[in-house]
């Protein structure tokens, strides 16, 4: 059922939801699996943006957990991690998919992706914007070695794990459920996202 | 001395030098200690600039080495950094200071930052930018846990430290000698930065 405040995302597809301050937005990885590449934008100011530098800064963490709140790029609260029910691994690290990381991987030209998902989510709302910023990567596994190496594992997101984020301005989120399937990061097949909207 | 090419950065201030491609930039830690925010943009298409997530993401690490190329937020190679003598600690995690930063930590509402020294280095080249970069974070020593937390520490810079970097496109390179005073990166001092610019 799609509604104004409760639809699936589809795999490989990008949403840009509306909320006000207080609300509350809760995802479902239907399938298990599945990363969620996720932005937040102030409409009232589309420079401010949510900020995975600003956020380890002001966190002194590498991924936030229920209770901490997400900053933006002029170091304000934008959203509050309320509730996680998956296993808590996330990823601020990398930079979301493009058509030029696909072209570098061997895909093809027009492979579906997160970069591409946010610019036609947000200039749906007559926002645009150049620079993709880093986003927040749901559910996706990289984890960091003591040397600082990097690597691309599978999610260990479950079928119905869940988060949930507070608004604490009013905000655009954009949502992309992640197509990448060059890479071992959302398993063996793509998967689709519950996305609902709570009143404050 | 100060020329076209070779110039000291003095503590907490910034400076914008244009390189031709094939062209080498040598920094030195004077006074050892000190971090430098460093930041790339293409002066051909300004939206394109040095990016931190796409080089953790091409390079699969967090914190390139020598020999490793730093990847631009089209994923094309800027610079490559060709030679670091000081033990190797650099930070591409943290977001650059700003105003908002020194309010936060209690200090000065005039106090100098590295994001104005960024905006006024690139005003001196008629390019805009509202949003900051999250800069690379040269000599900053932010280790990281295995559980993800963050810590901020002394810089291990030792004076007369070198590291030297080679264009691999026509780049203007923005560089900040971090005035941070509220916390332990810089130690217990200030320090100024040797700039040289080596032909191809």
């Amino acid at each position: 059922m799609t509604t104004d405040r409760s639809r699936t995302l589809r795999a490989r597809e990008g949403v840009a939801v509306q909320l006000g301050a207080g609300e509350r937005l809760k995802l479902v990885n239907l399938d298990g699996g599945q990363v969620v590449d996720m932005w937040a934008v102030n409409p009232a100011d589309p420079d401010e943006q949510l900020s995975m530098e600003h956020t380890r800064t002001s966190l002194s963490k590498l991924v936030p957990a229920p209770g901490d709140h997400l900053y933006s790029s002029r170091r304000q609260p934008m959203l509050t991690l309320v509730q996680d029910t998956s296993p808590g691994v996330h990823d601020t690290l990398i930079a979301a998919c493009d058509p030029e990381r696909y072209r570098q991987l061997g895909g093809a030209a027009d492979h579906p992706s997160c970069a591409e998902n946010f610019r036609q989510a947000l200039a749906a709302h007559q926002i645009r914007t150049e620079r993709i910023p880093s986003p927040l990567n749901l559910f996706m596994n990289i984890p960091w070695q003591p040397d600082g190496r990097l690597e691309f594992h599978r999610s260990p997101a479950r079928a119905g794990d869940q988060m949930t984020f507070a608004a604490v301005i009013d905000s655009i989120v954009v949502l992309s459920a992640c197509p990448m399937d060059l890479n071992a990061i959302n398993g063996s097949r793509l998967g689709d996202i519950g996305v609902e909207v709570l009143p404050a």
